[in-house]
């Protein structure tokens, strides 16, 4: 049984001129009823974007709780929570960089948790950054006695790469799915209109599958971490470490 | 399968001093994430109100679509929908009373049914308005050649008695119950703390029941208006009529 | 004295590559906020834009009563109002073409002006339209005893030329002014370097002119049209004519 | 020349039996369009209450920025801003008592004041916890090298006394008035209709005069605060101190 993601949605998107910044469509309604995504969405070319759509855990219902964050050219987007995060927040605020401080403008433990990836070198080498920012989020919630803290499946990006990460304390993580390689499904399905003029290089990563094309689909196995890039992706064992 | 009532929310209340004029709280959110309506709802008392959650049928989720609409001491909700409202609008708009017209602030079928029902008398027979609203809808349906053109709950009030309608011209209508009796709940549950203290003139109209008390809810049959009201309460049988 | 134009926004643009139908971004806030606004601006280019920022007089601030108001390929913005709106609405709303009526999707005097217009051919003879629209307007208000109904400046595109409107019932309308023609002002400032790269087709109209440029904006004369095209732009005189 | 406050608006009330929690309305657009806002104080009774409309110096326009901010039978409301909010809010927030941080649910400087005053005492000795506040504020810009940080009128309440602040670093502080006593006001103006039913208690403290009435309204004096109370009101020196 899950929750309405009524509380609001957001848009990532990278120009189709070169990576450069990427620009954010956020709204505090649901999503299905925004003329303005659908607008937009419609009026808009991109190579690569993220998009969300969000069931608060109780921080509030505002556009700079939406997804996804942004970060210079870096745009993250969380599925899930950190457990008991009034009571871990302010030690976590505590370990961010007092430089990317003043960039926290809203209040869920996604923001916190990307601004600790970015502080532990997100930049620099995504899937280390990632592991310390979940065994940091593992040892505050252990000093505070807080058990199975961290479920989160993650994507991020550079407008270039996309990194994806299926994880949680407990061993018991949300869903993550990537779509099979385009080559096999134009194999698959060799008349299927939707797939037509799909390069190979054309991937989505989604938390339930979209659809009902047979075979389009892999899991993310439990903990683990994908990159999605041009030529080969790659996928490997996620391991939470300390910072 | 019913879809998410997401799309806004209303409630309309009574001043406990007398009749008077009812307050209206409207919001464009989802109800369970707006932080006014329980701040107003606690902070509020009231002896008579009708509260509304909207999943819209494609009108825009905008405040002057949102239950209950307001005429005078009038408050009107409804559950349903007009079939092919925008080919039969214009016709059902002419219908309107001039002097009404102005009073029109948004593009719902709902706030169409409630100026029909007040251009056809809702402010001194109320039932009787409501069935030649109902003809109308069906005789312009009709001209249009759109079958089965109404399906609707409905409650109205002039914060002193409650009428409710259960009708559908397929016959086949969304669900309305009225609460038990509170005399018959306090003898099946002497000892529930949740009825102590609520008077015998107490009543509930619902969509659907809430609770799991049982026995609390009573279906309002296929094509029926049902009165609240000091004092007995009534019920009967609902036909559209010519106005 | 003019009041904020704090009530909603919106912005109309065309696609780069051909006419095609445009996209619109409206907010219910003030522009000045909405960061959607700041993000899909910078984020898009377009050949032709309009874009209006609202101060409601009386009809509410909801996304629908935002402009540009849109029928296929047409935008159409309004700065006025007419008198008594509210009392005339009903008889300016059933002189609109009955296919037209089920797109209103507002309640604004502007949005009627609009239908208006279309209804007496504006996608044809824009400026007869216009004219058409403006002269039902006074006839219905005429009728009703409303003198000096019609204040507006009026600006409608189909995406390749844009047609513009200053006119009053009053004689004394609300101002407009288009920009100096670019191959003149390149003379005039050949340093200054926010003109550099405009070509000799880029045109402007505005409410109020903007920025300190001395020299760079024409008053459009009191009850004039006037058209910006490819080529040499046009101007004459607006006279409201009965349809 | 003061910029439009276009940006939220907020008003909390306490109850008329007792003292109680307060409630709160508030909303992310201008006040002078929000339905609700009429709605709800058609609606209500209230002995005492705040109301704050807004001006973003920068923060983000959200509900949870939005003034009064409550902390449970407190409200408080400022107009000004710390000057280099972004650089000095890490220090600022890291000496609001951990107990408290969680709370923090905005981005607002106005917010961050209000817990640094509850960190210093406020709910036992409201005074002297403002002073350390701003000695607080002033002693961290001075570490940071931001001369003048803070420019503050603020009012805040436990529900029975209103304490009002006027104080700049710079010792130019916004304005700040507060009614002149009603007795006076009785024996000015003995037929004025607006003053009828008003009682002896009743006490207005306002960011500029409201109306026109000669003599109704006295300026706090630069560095001051005040008490609004039963009884005798109270006038004194605002002087920050290191808390």
């Amino acid at each position: 049984m899950e929750t309405t993601n009524g509380d609001g949605f957001g848009v990532g998107w990278y120009p189709v001129d070169g990576p450069g910044e990427p620009a954010l469509l956020r709204g505090v309604g649901p999503a299905w009823s925004d003329a303005n995504l659908r607008e937009v969405a419609a009026a808009t070319s991109s190579p690569l974007f993220l998009a969300h759509i969000r069931a608060s855990t109780g921080t509030a219902v505002q556009q700079t709780n939406c997804h996804p964050f942004r970060h210079e050219n870096w745009l993250w987007v969380h599925n899930g929570s950190i457990r008991d995060f009034g009571r871990l927040k302010r030690d976590l605020v505590l370990a961010i960089d007092p430089d990317l401080y003043p960039s926290l403008a809203g209040s869920t433990d996604s923001e916190v948790m990307f601004h600790l990836a970015l502080t532990y070198g997100l930049r620099d080498r995504p899937i280390v950054a990632v592991e310390r920012m979940a065994g940091l989020v593992e040892s505050v919630a252990r000093a505070h006695g807080v058990p199975h803290p961290l479920q989160m499946t993650v994507a991020t990006t550079d407008g270039d790469r996309i990194w994806a990460f299926r994880y949680s304390s407990e061993g018991h993580s949300r869903s993550l799915f990537y779509s099979t390689a385009l080559s096999a499904l134009h194999e698959l399905y060799p008349d299927d209109k939707r797939l037509r003029g799909l390069s190979d290089e054309t991937r989505l990563v989604v938390s339930e599958p979209l659809g009902e094309l047979e075979g389009a689909w892999q899991p993310v196995p439990e903990a683990s971490w994908g990159v999605i890039q041009k030529g080969e992706d790659e996928l490997g064992h996620f391991e939470p470490a300390m910072p």
